[in-house]
């Protein structure tokens, strides 16, 4: 495809996706496809010969459009907020269109340098101080696994470099909370520890915080067992119902045992943003590594997971590898980022948050996070004034637990209750709510943040969650 | 910023980026910039208040273009073709303008299936059998390490699940060629296995490809020894040369000892495109997993790696993580690739594949290899009839391994004198090419394929090469 051609197309999807952004209020906010939908809407082979933009672009709307739940829609308040900003989205456009290789500095210095300059930019935004240095990874979840993986390295004194994890005598032993996302044993088990010497360790009834004396006394019989505590993941927020791990009382307990304390604040690092939340991540400056996701409530567009460590050193001596053929006479003024994680390429994903930040400027989305944390509240104290409505856990942040919980229900039928509503509210296509599961039982979570999400949005979620149980859906 | 501001700034952005892509073959192909010099030219801080979209653009001029080694550019010829389609481009965009979030087949029902569509189209496309399903990475790293940790699982019974990595009795080994890309030993360690593990098995001294009886040897010795062979990489080809490890020959060896094969086929997984160049993966069908990236010689654009895996169910009893809050009642009836890879949540990158394949066709993809094979073959015969000039290792792909031999240099004379002529094609800002060590020595990588590059640009690059080590700058 030329240049010109490209413009062409270009402007015409440009318009396509100003369109898109403008219905989406209207349309349903769940996908509403069956399973094997799409696919079969799609031929079985790829075209030898070039179809034309117009086909392609009538299949974005015929196929896709209906196949996509629409997180950018006012009424979402499934998962986590996944906001994707049109300022953002402009600056993974540049990243497109210039088509830059980021392998080495050498490749693209800009790439490299952009990179650590909005890391920097955001690290001082969220009150860090300048120990910390970021690198963007795709996902909390390779964030997660390059810091079991510097962890594991640092409590066995580099033993990937000599016999590995498979040559230790002691085992290395991983803490977490059985609240913190699903991502987190997944990389201790990635990482080589397994699952036997992975410690959920208890958490507080009320806040599902994790419990820094429980987990002092885990550590304790694993040193005493002749095990190494080596990683402690703190969770800030849980995934379920954003509980916060408490920081300070974590690195505390995990410096007797030199264990390294890994923060995943995925959900909750944009409210570091705000100087009057940071109270979430007390302590913070004794851990060893950070990660969280701008892709999430800030909305910088997927994928923009940050990675902040305190010793870029040893990360590099996890993951660096130097050949040849990347060598360059200036390899000692510069950051190669290519090992400070697991991939050698990246794109040009700075540019996402240069855009973003620059277009929207940072007093907006402050104002915008402070607004969804007060609808939050504001939508918390309405259930929780409501007879037969529940919230569950304390509200720390813009999700909201809640359990409609008529007289008289309770066990499995309080479950098959709480489905079936929140499958009614779904189906509605006005909103699109998530179930998860809470002391063994279904609740459901309403997690504000939407960057379309205004007051009057949440006051109609609000009436429509009363209006669905009230009829015979429910 | 609103659809309305999006579509303002888009159609200025998309007109940026048609006048750059035109104007890239007036530009320096390596990036002009220092170290620091891109970080300098940058403020401190993030601005409080929004900046206009025009001041952001004037800043690509400004700051970022002069810092981007020209991967598009006709005279590139650095490390491997990083070809940036715009086909795939508008792709690109258009999963940025949509903003679907992946992390469940229920969260973007059409991000699993165009994904699986598209993969498929891909796996007939290269020949290979429906026995093989894949799901895209975003480099051959990362792919490469998925690989190490499902081979290291199979051959561990599913370690992970129980003691991890640290409790078996007999260190399992991993085996690759020392031309094997830097990722690949990177994958190994990461992997737990630890580099006293990573057997380097000799190469043949002509082909640099791996010999399969030192193969059968290594793995012999270490089974003897009460060790266990659990996966072999083959190199299809190898960075430095483009040798091609006997992939037919490594399988019926690693099947002796029940060994994983992993085949990194990241540059020359494209030509398997071409029916005539499936002889290089001759055997493939016996591996067990297979990694190549389009964002390299095919074109569509970073970060697009495809791994292929026949035992899907291994890979993911490897890595799923289903937490309550992720469940749905679609699950047995769908594919989840969070359960296929590292990360949870992931782009809707396979529109850039499905907009490439689509808007350019195969035949012309095709076409295009073929055209890129010629002029690799024609530069090869011009060098290899100069006299002073020899072509060092066998052309098997694109990429030609050259040096300039005069009379009497030898040693590290004739280092100094290949680093200083390559140092001067570079700095003509004409061409780029890449110097790499073999046998001990430097020489010097022309990998033709950029998607710009024509005949004249090949010729126009011999000649420069003849003239720089004619004249005083060597």
């Amino acid at each position: 495809m030329t240049p010109e051609e490209f413009r062409a197309a270009g402007h015409v999807l440009v318009d396509w996706i100003a369109d898109h952004r403008a219905r989406v209020p209207d349309l349903p906010v769940a996908a509403q496809v069956r399973p094997g939908e799409v696919r079969d809407a799609l031929p079985a082979h790829a075209p030898d010969q070039p179809e034309s933009f117009a086909d392609v672009l009538a299949d974005l709307d015929r196929v896709v459009v209906p196949g996509v739940t629409q997180t950018q829609h006012p009424g979402f308040y499934g998962w986590f907020p996944s906001n994707a900003s049109l300022a953002s989205v402009l600056g993974d456009i540049a990243s497109g269109g210039i088509g830059a290789l980021g392998i080495t500095w050498q490749s693209a210095p800009a790439l490299t340098e952009v990179e650590q300059v909005v890391t920097d930019w955001l690290r001082d935004l969220c009150g860090l101080s300048p120990q910390w240095r970021g690198a963007i990874q795709d996902t909390a979840s390779t964030a997660c696994l390059v810091a079991m993986l510097a962890a594991r390295e640092r409590a066995s004194d580099g033993s990937e470099h000599r016999g590995g994890l498979q040559a230790l005598d002691a085992p290395l032993v991983a803490y977490t909370s059985p609240h913190a996302h699903s991502s987190v044993p997944k990389a201790v088990l990635l990482a080589g520890y397994g699952a036997d010497n992975l410690r959920y360790v208890d958490v507080d009834p009320v806040t599902y915080a994790m419990d820094p004396e429980a987990l002092r006394r885990a550590m304790a019989e694993d040193a005493a067992a002749g095990r190494v505590p080596a990683v402690v993941v703190a969770a800030v927020g849980t995934t379920g119902t954003t509980a916060m791990d408490p920081v300070r009382a974590i690195v505390d307990v995990a410096g007797e045992h030199g264990a390294w304390v890994h923060v995943d604040a995925a959900m909750a690092g944009s409210a570091m943003l705000l100087p009057e939340m940071r109270h979430l991540v007390d302590g913070v400056e004794g851990a060893d590594s950070l990660a969280w996701n701008p892709h999430k409530w800030m909305g910088t567009i997927l994928d923009t997971s940050l990675l902040y460590v305190r010793d870029v050193d040893h990360l590099v001596s996890v993951m660096s590898t130097t050949p040849s053929y990347l060598l360059a006479s200036t390899d000692a003024e510069v950051v190669q980022y290519k090992d400070w994680g697991i991939p050698l390429g990246r794109r040009f994903r700075a540019l996402k948050l240069w855009f973003h930040l620059r277009l929207d400027g940072v007093e907006a989305i402050r104002a915008r996070l402070r607004r969804d944390l007060a609808n939050a509240r504001w939508f918390a104290e309405q259930v929780g004034a409501e007879p037969g409505w529940r919230v569950l856990a304390p509200v720390e942040l813009q999700t909201v637990c809640v359990r409609h919980e008529p007289e008289g229900l309770d066990g499995d039928a309080l479950d098959a209750h709480t489905l079936a509503w929140v499958e009614a509210v779904n189906a509605t296509g006005r909103a699109f709510l998530g179930a998860s599961r809470l002391d063994g039982r279904w609740m459901v979570r309403v997690s504000v943040g939407a960057e379309a999400t205004e007051r009057e949005d949440v006051e109609a979620l609000w009436a429509l969650l009363r209006e669905v149980v009230a009829g015979p859906a429910a």
